[in-house]
This record gives structure tokens, C-alpha cells and sequence, in this order.
């Protein structure tokens, strides 16, 4: 893909500008699907977060006004406000899509970003899931090129590369040539930013919405000749020596076309840390089989690996957030309660007595040869019975990845404890599997918005 | 000032929510203006830049609509887009207020967010000319912790800084207490960006545009009750620390309200690099006097320390960006045309053949005696005869700043060559030297705009 000639901002534009949906394979396009079904439902959940509904009193305050939409709510705005805050509302709670080996969510920054500009101008169904999967390569391979450096340094790495992927994402349903996806690039390389020090509080949000709603203007400037560096990514100035430390610059360029981000790009079933995920899988499945009755319970031992206490063996949280990285939460909630959803992780839920009493009888015991993503749990009861169960994959990892019939589950709980208003939402399910044959893609936000005072 | 348990961003922002009208020292007030005057020359010279003018088309694509008012022209927008446009134009031909020790040009991002605040709620005189000094002064702190690494690795640092600065600034008038100043910086952390390799290209006015932008509502997010971190600038994965290297703490926290950064503040009498300047000096001189006459001209000789040669010996330009660092074009033009305004840096003025031919004649000669900011200027004419010329210190260098009339000049100077439609532009001059006595600061808005279609 790469000629000598090009530099990598070249060439990442230039397969860009000449992707074509007929070579795009099936399963990208269905991946891409996954995503935007993720992206709506954790814009649903996340639509009314205290970060969203101060954002959008702040645009309103400045005489934000449109026609275009925003998931679950019924407020409208102009296109650039829109993308900002639906890329909010989509990660707020960090229960969007994650690319593990960046720990990026990709669909945050670019699909606001092209669902605002569908309300604009005409975009069809395949151009919105081609631009949308395109844009979410150029976020993670560029994501990759300075992983793991950049987001340990502190860089909000959703942020800072996504505003990327939004930018080239518009700028393909835009029509640009590889000179103005380069522009593109440049401009939005002024507004590349993001801290992790920011994370845990509203500000973070201001770094997503930022990324779409930049892109989205980076696009747009560039379409109209707003020019900018020949290479902003791997200029000595540019994005990626500023930001990163010797970056790998053929993990942009290398496979463009063949390798593609979206496959390894996975979705969360419960909205806490990933490493938990086995935890509750195997606690979901003692308490379908009565295996843990709560008043019986004498101990329960996790055995998983080294990782798992590390991360998660916090047995006195005591806030929501805390909580979405307790392993001792996690357990109580999930035998109390069954599948944990938002609620399962909020100061409240933290501090039930019930939930708090029986965190205290689980404890964390390292497995060397225990599989990073999977879990033995021991539950001890007071008569001196013990269960185990073992979970090898858990859910929502690369190797079992949540099923679409999952992910539709998913959606519909949020859409349920968070939007009930939405009334049509569920069509939506639909609307994105059938994407390709849509001519405006701009309809899904028909769906999005509420029906119900 | 600081208290040990306090951090710095709460030691800043502590500040900032303590200062006091009655206790800012005259010549900070009287520094804070001029470069309000210097800004608004800038603007009115770069409000039909093409990089404005597209940003303008852009956001008006977007809906953009509202009461607040641009430098220059008759369009009226929102005020976020008025803060990003204004500063834009400000900044874009690097001709705005200058921070000598930073390279920070800390009006643009700071002055258009209190402009547009203004037509947003009712801002006295002095409420802007504290608040401006306040952003200048936290702008260039952040930058001096941070200097000169931060630049040297590829930032921007009048965006990345400037951001800060703009909403702090906008925080003050908005009557912010220290918790949600703190928001404000932490809001500001999430959108800091901007970078050199963006330099020469429109890219550039979208990281200042933006940061003009991005601290106006930074604030206004903050008066809501948009929170951000405790440390968003000390913290470990905060501003300084992830964009700087071993940040220099006491820059920000020491001395403040006693030593002002404004004061600092120089403007430039030519809207070339700063190292010209002796130059361009000394030939007005040669001219005015008659000892440089063209035809008769065989060498001329720039004796400067070796950092002239390094910076600015470029006989072979071909653009008026890059003519502004050519010492060669310098001496070319200024001889030939006298005082060089912006027309001076033009592609058209570096390719006549009059230019081409003079500045052929100009070599440069190191003198490491020769103190940084001067320049001997020795002409050989082609009957055997000499003429020297010395300047020690140039104009626009701390030791020989612009008068206030010659700031009036360059104001009305610039007026004339790009704005020559807004009539009653010259008003401005005695309505901010009278700021205090103000009561509604937008009023001079009412002065900047066009009065002849």
C-alpha cells in the first residue's frame, strides 16, 4: 500500500480516499454494524448523564440551535454540537466499544461525528458503515503506532486519536480527494487533546465530545481548502513525535485493507473493569443454579491470575466509580442482583448493607497457571459444602466475544433503565442490521429520540 | 502566596478568584491595554485572511448564528464561534502581542473570549482589562513552567497554553470561586492542543482559534458545575507533566501579584521575525538619511551576532512566509518601499524584480561582540564609499518597547491596509486607553465593524 513516496499521513489518506464499499469485507461491515449498535446504546444510557445535561445547557446558553439530533433526547442543535454530545453520552460511562490493545473506544468520536453530518447532507446507509469503519481504523492504527507509551504517559487516548478517525471518517462521506484528507488530518491535529488526568470526572467528556465534534469541523474546513501540514502525524512536529516516543510507523501504513482494527474491537456486557468479566459470568451462573444461596454463604474464593487481584481486589470501595473495579462488589451485586447493569455500579448499589455484608466473604487468591481472562470460583457454604465453577472465556472478550443477540441485549436494558422514553428505539436494532440497503442513513435518529414526554 | 497543602492549580486559581481591581498595579493595567489595542490591529489585519474566511463559511454551514460580533466584518455569530474567529484572525500573521521568554502571543486566545463574553452578559471596562491581565499572566506562567521544552517538542504553545489562560480569564468574569476555577483549568486540560508542525498552514488558526474558543467554555461549563480533577495541571497525568518535562512549579505559583507577565509583554513594530527587526531599523534610517541610495548600492553588510546569521540569512526566498524570516528580503524591501507593512511579506513583494536584484547585494557577518538584538550595517556604495549604521537595541525589544503612539500607528497603519471599511476603527484607541471608565466593554465591538459595505 505504502509507495516511498508517500508520507504515512499520505498514505493513510490516499487508502482512504480510495476505499470502495464493494471491496470492503462482509465481516468489517458487520462489525462496523456492532459498533454503531453499541455507540446507540450507550448513548441511550449515558444521554442524561449529569456531564451531558450540563454540556448541553452551556451550547444552549451560547445559542446552539439546529435540526439535528440527539439520542434520547428531544432537544436539537446544530450538527457540530450534536456530535459533540452524543460522543459524550456514547462514553460517559465507559461501556462503548474497546479496542483492547489501546484501550481505545473508537465509535464514541467517529459516529456522532457522521450521524451529525447525515442530518446535514445526504449519506446513505453504506456510506455511513464504510466511513464509519474506516474512520475507526485510522483511530486505532494510529492509536497503535504510540501505544502504550501515549496513554501511559497520560494522554486520553480516545480523545487524541479519535478526532483523527473523525476527521478522515467525514471526510470519506465528504467525497475528499487524499490532499484534503491530509488537510483534514492536519486540522484536526490542532485540536488533537485529551488528558487521563481528567478521567472520573466531567472534564473527560469534554475531551470525547470534543474529538467528534472536531473531526467533524476538521472535515469540513478541509473540504473547503483549509490546508494544513503535508505530514501531520509523522512530522517532526506533528502529532505523533509530540505525543508519542518513537512511534511504529508501519502500524499505520503495513495491511491497510487486509488487517482491520474493527475486528479486535470488542463490547462490554457488564459496565465495570473488563478483568471482572469472568467474575460475573461465573457469579451469574452459580446464582442460576442456586449453587449460592446468600444466607448459606460461608466464603467464596476467587482463584484467577496474578492480574485479577492486582487490579481487583478492593474490598472497601465505597463510591460507584470505585466500585467498577471490585472484584468483592462485583460478587455481592452480581449473587444479590443477577445481571448487573448501570445500577449495579453506583454509590447506592455500593452501599447496600446487603452488598456490603457479603463482600466481606470473598476473597482473592492468586492462580499462576489460571488464564488472564478467566476465573475458578469456590463457594463455601456454612454447612461445609463447597461448589466450584470454572469460567475459561468470559464474556465479551476476543475470544468470546458477545454474540449479536447479546449485544441486542444489551442495548434494549439500556434503552430500558435509561431511556424508556425512546419508545421506538428497539427499531433501531433492525434498522442498523439492514443498514446497507438505507439511502439515508439519517432516519436511524428517527429512532433515537424519545416518544414520550 | 502558596500554601503547602494547596496544589498549584488551586494556588492559581486561588489567585485569580482573590484579585482585586483596586490592588493591580497601574502599568499592569495600562500593558493589558495596549495589548487589547495591539490585538485588535492584528484582527482588523487578519479578518479577511483566506484561513478566517473558510472558518467562517464553515461554522456558517453548521448554523452558526447569534449576536456576537467579529473583528472587521459585519457577520454576526454565536459567541464561541466569534472567541474562535476573532482570535484566529488575531494571531494569523503572528503579528499580535508577543511574550518574549515563551513565544507566547497570549492576547489572541485570551482577549476574543472576553470580547465575546461581553455580548453574552454585561462586562465592565475594568472587569475586562483585569481579566485580560489575569489570562495573560496565567498563559504565560503555565507556558514558563513548561519552557522551552514544551515548544522545542512540537507545541504550539500559544494554543496550548492559551486555552488556560482564556478561561481563567472567562472564569473571573464570570465570578468563579477557586473550586470551579479548578473545573475551568480541568475543562481547559481536555481541549489543550496545538502544534508547531501546523505552523504556515491554516491548520494553525484552528489550535488558536480554538483555544480562544475552548477557554470561554471551559468557564462557562465550570459555572454550571461541570467538575474536572483536583490537579489538572500538576497532577501526574496532568497538562504540565504529560506535555512538559520536569515542569518548573515555582514559574507558576511564585511572586504572584507582585511580578505581572504582561510587563514582559513586547509588540512588534513589523510583522516579521522578531530578529529583523534591528535590521529593518537601521535601514529605515539609511533610507531616511539618503546613505543607501538603490542604484548605487554594491554590497551591504550585516555585522549581528551569530544568531542573526543563523536565523535569517536566507538569500534565495521565494514566499512571503518565508520572506519574513529573510534578512536579505528585509533589507531588500525596507530600502526599496520604506517601513514594511504586511504587503512587505507577500509573495508578490518577494518575486519584483527590484527586490530580487537589491537583495543580492546583502551577505551577513558574524560579530561575536555584537549584542543579539542589534545589528552594524555597513553600505559599500559602487564609487568606493561607506556608510555604517549601529542599533543596539531595536524597536519592539523589552529595552525599547513601542511607544503608545507607535502602537497607535501600527493600529491605524493596519487599519488602512486591511480593513480601510471600518470607519470609525480610529475610536477604539481613545475608547481602550479610557477602558476603566466603562461601564459595558462591548461597546467597543460597536467601533470594529464595517460602517461602508
Amino acid at each position: 500500500m505504502v509507495v516511498d513516496s508517500e508520507t504515512v499521513s499520505q498514505a493513510l489518506a490516499g487508502f482512504v480516499a480510495a476505499s470502495r464499499w464493494e471491496d470492503m469485507p462482509e465481516r468489517v461491515k458487520h462489525e462496523a454494524k456492532r459498533s454503531l449498535l453499541n455507540c446507540f446504546a450507550t448513548a441511550f444510557a449515558g444521554c442524561r448523564d449529569d456531564a451531558v445535561e450540563i454540556s448541553l445547557a452551556s451550547f444552549g446558553s451560547f445559542g446552539a440551535a439546529g435540526q439535528a439530533s440527539l439520542i434520547g433526547r428531544s432537544e436539537r442543535v446544530d450538527p457540530l454540537t450534536a456530535a459533540f454530545l452524543n460522543a459524550a453520552a456514547a462514553n460517559v460511562h465507559d461501556f462503548d466499544d474497546t479496542h483492547l490493545r489501546t484501550v481505545i473506544h473508537p465509535a464514541a468520536p467517529v459516529a456522532p461525528a457522521l450521524l451529525a453530518l447525515s442530518e446535514k447532507r445526504l449519506v446513505s446507509g453504506p456510506a455511513l458503515i464504510q466511513a464509519l469503519a474506516l474512520g475507526i481504523e485510522v483511530t486505532c492504527r494510529i492509536g497503535n503506532a504510540i501505544s502504550p507509551g501515549h496513554y501511559a504517559r497520560g494522554w486520553h487516548i480516545t480523545s487524541t486519536c479519535g478526532v483523527f478517525g473523525a476527521a478522515l471518517a467525514a471526510g470519506k462521506v465528504l467525497g475528499l480527494d487524499a490532499r484534503r484528507l491530509v488537510w483534514a488530518l492536519g486540522n484536526a491535529s490542532a485540536q488533537a487533546s485529551g488528558l487521563v488526568e481528567t478521567l472520573g470526572f466531567m472534564a473527560k467528556s469534554v475531551g470525547v465530545g470534543g474529538a467528534a465534534r472536531g473531526g467533524l469541523l476538521a472535515a469540513d474546513l478541509a473540504a473547503r481548502g483549509h490546508d494544513g501540514p503535508a505530514a501531520p502525524l509523522e512530522g517532526t512536529r506533528g502529532f505523533l513525535n509530540v505525543t508519542g516516543e518513537a512511534p511504529a510507523l508501519d502500524e499505520i501504513t503495513e495491511g491497510l485493507g487486509t488487517r482491520w482494527e474493527v475486528l479486535s474491537n470488542i463490547h462490554k456486557p457488564y459496565p465495570c473493569g473488563i478483568v471482572l468479566n469472568a467474575v460475573i459470568d461465573a457469579c451469574l451462573e452459580l446464582r442460576g443454579k442456586g449453587l449460592a444461596p446468600i444466607k448459606a454463604v460461608d466464603t467464596i474464593t476467587l482463584h484467577g491470575h496474578p492480574l485479577l487481584r492486582q487490579r481487583a481486589d478492593r474490598p472497601d470501595v465505597a463510591t460507584g466509580r470505585e466500585s467498577q473495579v471490585s472484584a468483592q462488589h462485583a460478587v455481592a451485586i452480581t449473587l444479590l442482583r443477577g445481571k448487573p447493569g448501570l445500577a449495579a455500579f453506583t454509590d447506592a448499589a455500593v452501599n447496600d448493607p446487603a452488598t456490603l455484608a457479603l463482600r466481606e466473604t470473598v476473597r482473592l487468591v492468586d492462580d499462576p497457571d489460571g488464564a488472564v481472562p478467566g476465573v475458578r470460583v469456590v463457594v463455601a457454604l456454612k454447612d461445609g459444602s463447597e461448589h466450584e465453577l470454572i469460567i475459561d472465556h468470559a464474556r465479551g472478550t476476543d475470544e468470546r466475544p458477545l454474540t449479536d443477540g447479546e449485544l441486542e441485549e444489551k442495548f434494549r436494558a439500556l434503552v430500558a433503565e435509561k431511556s424508556p422514553a425512546c419508545g421506538e428505539a428497539d427499531k433501531l436494532i433492525d434498522a442498523i442490521w439492514n443498514l446497507d440497503g438505507r439511502e439515508d442513513a439519517s432516519t436511524l435518529l428517527h429512532f433515537a429520540r424519545p416518544t414520550t414526554p
